[in-house]
């Protein structure tokens, strides 16, 4: 793509793009090495040298170059500063409590459209794993010229296998976008499928993962959270208000706390399917959610010390037919023997052995130990 | 027993008893909670508030009351004094390096021979697991009774099952000893037999697992190292001769580095069992040389949280549907998910993770860090 094959309405577009980056969520299934004091974004879980949260932004850069706006939590707000220590305040939004991510990329949209109506803002977690970037930002690309024709558009990832832990997007017909070959409309949003569900989809062709990607005008975005979650749309409009003034704490003090909690998914995504507003770009690039420390290993292949998956800095892992995943933020040496598909996360104040086959069950631990009272290390 | 039933050669036999533990060998397969700096005598592996050392301190008191030597390394000095405060100096007996168990055993029978050379003395690791304590000191009675005859006796335990991992002591005849029912020749030592000669040895009922503990009078094990081991020996005696002088030091600095290495087996038990110098007393205590993790599971049964063993001052550990041992002297929140038979050592600078099955490949690890150059953490 060069500017040169661009009209001016598609350049406009494209120059009006803003990214929102919201940098929440714990990712309690990679506990103890992600925790509420150090969550899943701010950690280095392929062994790039970068955090999954800077990643994301370098990027977006191509695209956004400093047109993004970060959203977390204000326990984060230092940490995410030493990361992007070019993000200025402004792009800074910092919620006092988690409200889910209406009110996250809602408050974010409301700003924005206050700053410029005709931004078309486009969504992507930071805490995600994916490459190349070029075809991600391909996509992107695609997206941003199809939103501009008034659409809700979602990167849609195309399946590598028949998985149940994602939920689906059905894809309907292609759209006529120029610049935007791969833009299709999307017939529905379709929840987690179980496992021969999930095998039909795949085999059809007609479906992409939903990674929870996506490029929207402001105007657009806002209109149907004000139809769907009103009482949560006129919080986020007097808190946007406010935001770029002298009140912007005194009125985000007393109004985020009384925002309802919901997720965009369910505040605008799927309600704007229906309404045949949201278009879909299938991309082809490979996309991890880093969902649990089975995600460490395949991602981090290439750090091993015989079969053994190792992440951390100066780690001291001796092997003896052994074979699985060991990160560490210790410099304890670590002896593995005679064990197999182990999975072990080493850090100061916790320890946890499990196997790779039952990483998804860290999260009941994590419940189990938050019941129990051992908040010190969650 | 009551001293009513005693002969004055008995209870001059009885009083005459002095015990020596041998307090070496770093229990390399308990690695990395046993280590150079922290040898396996010096854990509570069994969970009942006293180190090996002090248990079997307790275990012979009332055999020896405060007649009790202690070999050990000079950089055990501190750590064997704060465990047994009440054994003098003159009962100490440090190696300014390991010359293995006929130098360390001779010396203090060497030693003891000089102060008076009617001793008997029985020679006890410090780093095993016994119980009931009554059963063991019963058999120590016995034992110092048949010494008093002229023997070096032998403890032999009853074996449970047929054990690959120790020799044994064939049993001959019974020995008319007064007060010593059980006192038995022994025909010889065998070293630890395959798994048919095991079972083969369990089954004929003549043969006694060897855990290395004896009652001899000093002055017979004497003259068999010095018809074996001249040189070595001599060398003892001279050290010996200067042990309650002002010369110790220097002697001992000039001697004990030229003594050969050799095990007291070698010196002194088989070539007396050969010469019909040897008697056993069988004994059905039960006892373990903990001889890696999975003994630690044995031991420590009781201290369960659901299937796992947990050893270790207020370990926090979580678990779900797992089963093993834990054994930790850190207070991290140790959490293990669908697990099973897994073998957990966690310590402030090393961790281990294998499994009960594989516990015994513990030693080769420790070779391989050896060899790495990890000397830090071993």
């Amino acid at each position: 793509m060069t500017s040169n094959d661009l009209s001016d309405e598609q350049q406009t577009a494209l120059d009006h793009f803003h990214a929102v980056i919201p940098a929440g969520g714990v990712g309690t299934r990679l506990w103890p090495l992600s925790r509420a004091a150090a969550p899943k974004f701010l950690h280095d879980l392929t062994g790039s040298g970068s955090t999954l949260l800077r990643a994301t932004y370098d990027r977006l850069t191509p695209l956004a170059s400093d047109r993004m706006m970060v959203v977390t939590g204000v326990a984060h707000r230092e940490a995410v500063c030493r990361q992007l220590p070019e993000v200025p305040d402004s792009e800074l939004v910092l919620e006092s409590e988690p409200k889910d991510s209406a009110a996250a990329i809602g408050l974010a949209a409301a700003i924005l459209y206050r700053r410029d109506p005709e931004i078309i803002m486009g969504s992507f977690a930071a805490d995600h794993v994916i490459s190349p970037d070029s075809v991600f930002q391909s996509a992107v690309h695609e997206a941003i010229l199809t939103a501009a024709t008034g659409k809700i558009v979602t990167i849609g990832i195309t399946p590598t296998h028949a998985s149940t832990g994602f939920g689906y997007i059905r894809t309907g017909a292609p759209l006529e976008v120029a610049g935007a070959p791969n833009a299709h409309a999307v017939v529905e949003f379709v929840e987690k499928p179980d496992q021969a569900t999930a095998e039909k989809y795949l085999k059809s062709g007609d479906y992409s993962w939903n990674a929870g990607m996506f490029v929207a005008p402001v105007a657009l975005l806002l209109q149907h959270l004000a139809a769907n979650e009103p009482e949560l749309h006129a919080g986020l409009t007097e808190i946007a208000d406010a935001w770029d003034t002298a009140e912007r704490d005194e009125v985000t003090a007393r109004v985020w706390p009384t925002l309802p909690k919901i997720a965009i998914d369910y505040a605008v995504a799927e309600p704007a399917a229906a309404a045949g507003d949201v278009a879909v770009i299938p991309a082809a690039f490979s996309w991890d959610d880093v969902g649990d420390f089975a995600a460490i290993g395949r991602l981090n292949s290439a750090n091993e010390v015989d079969d053994v998956t190792v992440l951390g800095d100066g780690a001291r892992v001796f092997t003896e037919d052994a074979s699985g995943v060991v990160v560490t933020d210790t410099k304890r040496v670590i002896a593995l023997i005679g064990i197999d598909d182990v999975v072990i996360v080493d850090t100061p104040d916790a320890l946890l052995v499990t196997t790779t086959a039952h990483a998804q069950r860290v999260k009941a631990a994590v419940d189990a130990l938050k019941a129990n009272g051992d908040m010190d290390v969650l």
